[in-house]
């Protein structure tokens, strides 16, 4: 089963959708991308929320239309405030996604990503060396860079998407998005992309306020893995170095439209 | 009793002083925020510092100019550090300053909120339905934006003002600031300023800074208001989105002067 | 002992060891930098992790190439994470810098900051406020600020470098770099970088990077000072306040090459 190219159409529909429904994102992510996870949703129109007491993470991730997890930074205290919002999110029939940064190296991380695994998440975002350790199968990385091919951790991804019902997203060099039956392909973006912290992981709260949208979910979640492909490769044509390129990307994100989507 | 617009001269003064005594500012603050808080103080000739273990925290509030309390991400542990600080800060006659982010919606900081306003904060900065909320009039948010008018909520600012000794401050499309006698509007920003994580939140604390400076605190406070508020408008005229507007902004506060606050 | 000015070629030399080992630092950093460390790391080639639960963070310093601890918003379950990550990047031979923010007028990090000291770190990285209060001579700060001549410093650093076998970096209006036997010195930089948050916090990181690289260790963080500093340098030139300075300063050391540092 051979990926195709997302048709453009597409990510411009997950656009106006974003725009017009404005997804309020409950996001528990990690320490070191909160204001780029912030900005990035802000500038698609989307609203973030980062709501970490338990208590209150249960009751928040009710009212929220998404809810983001990432394990970046996971500590005890922030894996009880996880599986309490998830347990809310659940009951409330709030969408949820799973972004499992480092998982393989780490026995921690990988244990409890593993269980979340079970929970019903909408989608799943990781590089090709976590796609990989989240389905069994050892790979090269050492806890947060990927030395593997996206389209090698296909099969994986298509498993993983089949066994746990979720949208399975594999970020690189090029993207392959599935549900396990269908499969997207982008070949966009830029490697300036992997020189600023953050960009996948801003990412997956992306692609939890897409899975908030009415519509087919494996479609909007590609869709938001083009948006960000897109502005890094509009933003790289200009940008001087990462740093303009970091905030810069959050400018090619506001502007996006039909026109430079195409 | 109707808010006149503040004049330009106390701006300009308010920002005088700031450079001139360059204020410590002891900020608690929500984890999203921090970096735009800490470099918003510094582009205005503030000093910031975040101490954040309880025992640290109250040794800090003691020897800082003010104290910045912002519970956006408000946990147990974070709340004790608070409670330490501002007891410290009180015997240290350090004024602080209450920035009750997503108060109404969550229980948990809501309360938490309802004690701290006991504690003789020197002022409280939030956005209308937030303000309503700590008066106890149930509002439309949903925990982090405002779909209140501030001057809707300016009776219940000023019946806080009065209860607690506090200058009370409402942002939004415009900003309004009290003490319950004496009222100042501002009528300036730009609505980019919300398509950027924590300007808010810096304001909150740009006016703990000012809660330090010798002089009237009603309008220190409406000066900082003013402050931010002009470095917004005068981003948004050249910025090409909320990428270049977040760093621009410092730019521009770094180069406020009595010629573009006139 | 008169410090020398550092050649250039000495930081050349270091920028390119950088880029080709990539060296994976492991950072255990305060709240508010996090960000601006990471990307500064990427920006020279190195690569950043930020792994803070106790039992992974061990596990994490014996596959990562460097490890940093700073400080600044140290608590106690941070602090249980710090020595968990030291142990194991003892055993595993994992050079290890400190960054002692604050330490002097606040209680409980100058007890854990001594303690750290004990645990052979590879580097020290502080104002001069910093370094006198490690050496136990009390300074004019605060507890963030320096109003210390890093000059005046230099007699506390090298007896500190040779006391506990470490290389000892006092930054500050010029930046002096000392073994306890020989010291380098450079004057270079600019008085914006003190205007944005986290830039000596980010040049502890590139020293952590830097001790993992082959070669004399003084050398090669005298080398990352003089980069920062450079590209501090090249930056003030050219931005317009501290926000343009921020991210164009990660441009410039994405940029910097042989020709720029001489």
């Amino acid at each position: 089963m051979k990926p195709s190219e997302l048709p453009a159409v597409i990510a411009i529909h997950t656009l106006q959708c974003l725009r017009q429904q404005a997804p309020l994102v409950h996001c528990l992510t990690n320490e070191v991308v909160q204001t780029i996870t912030a900005n990035t949703l802000l500038a698609l129109g989307a609203a973030p929320a980062m709501i970490v007491e338990p208590e209150e993470a249960a009751q928040f991730s009710a009212i929220a239309d998404a809810l983001l997890i990432n394990i970046g930074t996971l500590c005890h205290q922030r894996a009880t405030a996880m599986l309490e919002a998830i347990a809310a999110a659940r009951v409330a029939e709030t969408p949820w996604v799973l972004d499992p940064v480092g998982v393989g190296a780490l026995h921690y991380r990988s244990n409890f990503a593993r269980l979340l695994l079970t929970m019903n998440p909408a989608a799943v975002r990781g590089n090709a060396s976590e796609i990989l350790a989240l389905a069994g199968i050892t790979s090269a990385g050492r806890g947060v860079d990927s030395f593997d091919d996206p389209l090698q951790a296909l099969p994986a991804a298509q498993e993983l998407a089949k066994q746990y019902d979720a949208v399975v997203v594999v970020t690189g060099a090029l993207d392959v998005i599935t549900d396990g039956f269908r499969t997207w392909q982008i070949e966009d973006g830029h490697p300036l992309m992997t020189r600023v912290t953050g960009i996948g992981c801003a990412l997956s709260a992306v692609a939890a306020a897409c899975c908030a949208l009415p519509g087919e979910r494996l479609d909007h979640v590609a869709g938001a893995c083009r948006l960000i492909a897109r502005a890094g490769r509009l933003t790289a044509a200009w940008a001087t170095g990462p740093g303009s390129f970091s905030t810069g990307m959050l400018d090619e994100l506001y502007r996006l439209c039909g026109e430079n989507l195409q």
